[in-house]
């Protein structure tokens, strides 16, 4: 049974939500005297508006979510969230003398604004630095919103309704441990802001103590821990040109990428839990297998002068593409000239994402980490037939159907890519401009290569190309089965 | 147990083999007085002494094969069958005036045999049509060769192994229903045979009738059969500028891309049951989309004057790489100029692959199709996560481990390729070419896009990078786990 009425009073708490959000760009908007302080006026009282008739509807407190509604309140809720989002920027780009130069149309808007509460990262702004800052905050702020709800999501609700191998994380976290979405959800996910919110306080400081100035800090920071990646910079991390800033936000995305979970362990003084992590320690190893590759090749290619100068570079970006973050620190694009080798190393990353119950998006180390394990097994099997062992990951046995929802969700994945490529195609891109671009969205990380390298924007796509983008990121962020579930006919029978 | 002599006896009566299929080359060469001739008397003897020598060891008849010997046995074999019929290469390299041009060294020799055996259809040849008929004919019998050894291998063999689902083949054909390599394979093998050179003496009749020369007729029979590819002329197929060939190669390579239990049903009169099988169902679908996809597309864009004469080329090559033949009628290369779009259709189709217990490589039609089922099961299990019901196939229930097995050979294809392309990028080759290259030596289809595009050989390649395709092609050939078993430590433990 699918209760409509339930799921419009979530939807309306949410446009109350994304309203409130607003209030602080709209006021800086006013203090500055901004051309977008309209546009934040008009946006926040349509969103309120709306959000408050559904609070005309009876209460639903106490009523158990079924799981089809909670599918549903997921999808909706990011699609409508994305479309509220997007109101500032639409009424910009119609009210500013200047605006439809940055935002022409709705579906430029809602591209960015799916775009920041999905934390991609990618942009179809040509200029970011001439926007009035109180958009570049509404950006940014959309990322951390969006991040946050992404945790909830990834602890608290997607284990529960068994996507895609998460159900491995039911226990992992105090919380709820019932088999349905439990009241104590709402415990959970306090302590998981707390994390959150500390994590992006401690960065800002960090990152004003080495010479930002306290807008900028907060919005990269808030980028950072949502491994969003909209910076207030045209040229991203690079404009600061500081290796210590650069090494700020590597650690900070770092963090940003790995399981929530394991913040409670290290807070708790549980160090050695964190270690023994096989996520974990997948992710690290793939930090520095890739950093030092890259770095060794483009150093032998003549890209950079020293091995040292290259791991520079090459840790920045692949904690920022591995996580999803999408920040550069150099036009990665460049390394195609130098080195196809070091270019396919990226290509790859694009393909592993954060871990699981992080803000990271993508396959996620755990998913590849457990598909490999499998295959072992596989191999094993033919050796002996008749005695085969389950999967085990942290000491526990995997269960079967586990595995196959991983493999499925891969399948899935690598399917979805390459019907929307083939798409992207049809518009006339070429090979690499496509495939990266749907991998950036679809994995949630911002840049591609070549006609959407770090330092492009995907403003110069036809609208359908802009729609087939935006899906991904959705598709993406909820992890594919939470939409592609809503084309399932017998989702909708009785 | 691994009996070491056991081993060695089959590999001997493979290398009798092997050189005794030598001797139609080499009375070609004796009689068309060729530089060639002494190439293959030396190889003749060589290669008969080797096996001769094996033949003294104590008789096997009788014996049972063992699991892991099997393994070896096909492992081992197909790479000394390789350097076997590597040698009347080699030997034409070092000893004809013209020969190092052709075959540089032995990595050239070996590549141009493996690519043979294992129906790849890659070359490294720069000029085809100038090397000895006898060369050329060797050439083509390889790929037939290889391609009776697969059936056989892909009916008989690996099902009872349990390989990457091709357990779910065991019962479809009359011969052995035991759960061990049984006897009763060379009756299969025997009824298999029969079709197999029906299909080649039926398009030879059917070519020679289209103008085509009996030597010609032959080798391009023995190449499509096997989902070779090797032609006896520099531009392949589209040397004959003739539809009627085409047509008569096209749908010989859509047969023999077909599982050989739907020729023993369909010569049996019972073509509702070929029709109804799934796989074959996906087959016919996948070649219809992709030939009527990429000809409306390349005529959108003017490469073609209209959609018939796009369907014409588009057809072909859907056919020829699907089937993981590798025949071209045309510079497919040269569609990246017109449409990126008609190029992705392409890429998608070499990751499909032919149907099961064909001749045909690649993923295979029926475990692209079961990933589908399965991941749109794990939709279903997310609405009703207490109604699991098997996925089907023939109106049959696929056993779980078959499915796991399935998407661990996927997960592994990918990997392989992804660790094969990065290699290949290492020696500077670009993305597209690396890319293309592995994934069409291991899909064993044969040509790339680019450097290794249908008009390209493989000739320039470093030789670190020949032998990494040749293990591609190997691995590929022999569905991954045959190969990469080896390297498990528990396959050695006794």
């Amino acid at each position: 049974m699918i209760r409509k009425r339930l799921i419009l009073r979530f939807l309306g708490v949410l446009l109350l939500m994304i309203g409130i959000s607003m209030v602080p760009a709209w006021m800086m908007a006013f203090y500055w005297v901004s051309a977008a302080q309209s546009s934040f006026l008009y946006s926040i009282v349509l969103v309120m508006l709306l959000g408050s008739a559904s609070m005309l509807l009876p209460s639903v407190r106490g009523q158990e979510i079924g799981h089809r509604e909670a599918f549903l309140i997921v999808s909706l809720g990011w699609l409508i969230a994305a479309a509220a989002a997007a109101l500032p920027y639409w009424f910009y780009g119609m009210l500013a003398p200047q605006g439809a130069k940055y935002f022409p149309d709705f579906t430029a808007a809602y591209f960015e604004s799916m775009s920041g509460l999905t934390t991609t990262g990618s942009t179809i702004l040509p200029s970011i630095e001439d926007l009035p800052k109180s958009l570049l905050l509404w950006r940014s702020l959309t990322h951390w919103l969006g991040g946050m709800g992404i945790i909830l999501l990834g602890i608290a609700i997607l284990p529960f309704l068994g996507i895609g191998g998460m159900q491995l994380y039911r226990a992992e976290v105090p919380g709820p441990t019932a088999d349905k979405l439990s009241p104590r959800i709402a415990e959970t996910a306090k302590s998981l802001w707390i994390i959150y919110i500390m994590l992006t306080a401690v960065e800002t400081l960090f990152l004003m103590f080495g010479g930002m100035s306290l807008f900028d800090a907060v919005c990269h920071s808030f980028a950072t821990v949502a491994t969003g990646g909209f910076s207030t910079r045209n040229i991203s991390v690079e404009a600061y040109r500081s290796v210590y800033i650069e090494v700020v936000i590597t650690v900070f995305m770092a963090l940003a990428g790995m399981n929530f979970a394991l913040h409670f362990f290290a807070l708790r003084g549980e160090l050695k839990k964190v270690w023994k992590n096989e996520e974990f320690r997948f992710y690290a190893f793939v930090i520095a297998l890739w950093s030092v590759m890259i770095a060794w090749s483009l150093q032998a290619k003549g890209a950079y002068k020293s091995f040292w100068e290259g791991l520079r570079y090459s840790s920045f970006q692949v904690v920022s593409l591995l996580t999803s973050t999408g920040f550069s620190s150099c036009d990665f694009d460049v390394w195609r000239k130098h080195s196809s080798f070091a270019v396919f190393w990226v290509v790859l990353l694009m393909f592993i994402g954060g871990c699981a119950g992080s803000t990271g998006g993508g396959i996620k180390c755990v998913r590849i980490w457990l598909l490999m394990k499998a295959a072992y097994r596989e191999l094993v099997r033919l050796i002996h037939p008749r005695m085969v062992k389950p999967v085990k990951i942290d000491g526990r046995a995997v269960p079967e159907e586990v595995l196959s929802s991983v493999a499925g969700f891969f399948a899935l994945f690598l399917f979805v890519m390459g019907v929307s490529t083939l798409a992207l195609t049809w518009y006339g891109m070429n090979l690499l401009s496509a495939f990266t671009a749907v991998a950036a969205c679809i994995g949630n990380i911002g840049p591609g290569f070549d006609a959407v390298g770090p330092y492009q924007n995907f403003g110069f796509m036809p609208i359908g190309a802009k729609w087939i983008l935006i899906f991904c990121m959705l598709l993406g962020r909820l992890e594919l089965y939470t939409v592609l579930i809503l084309f399932v006919p017998q989702f909708w029978r009785k």
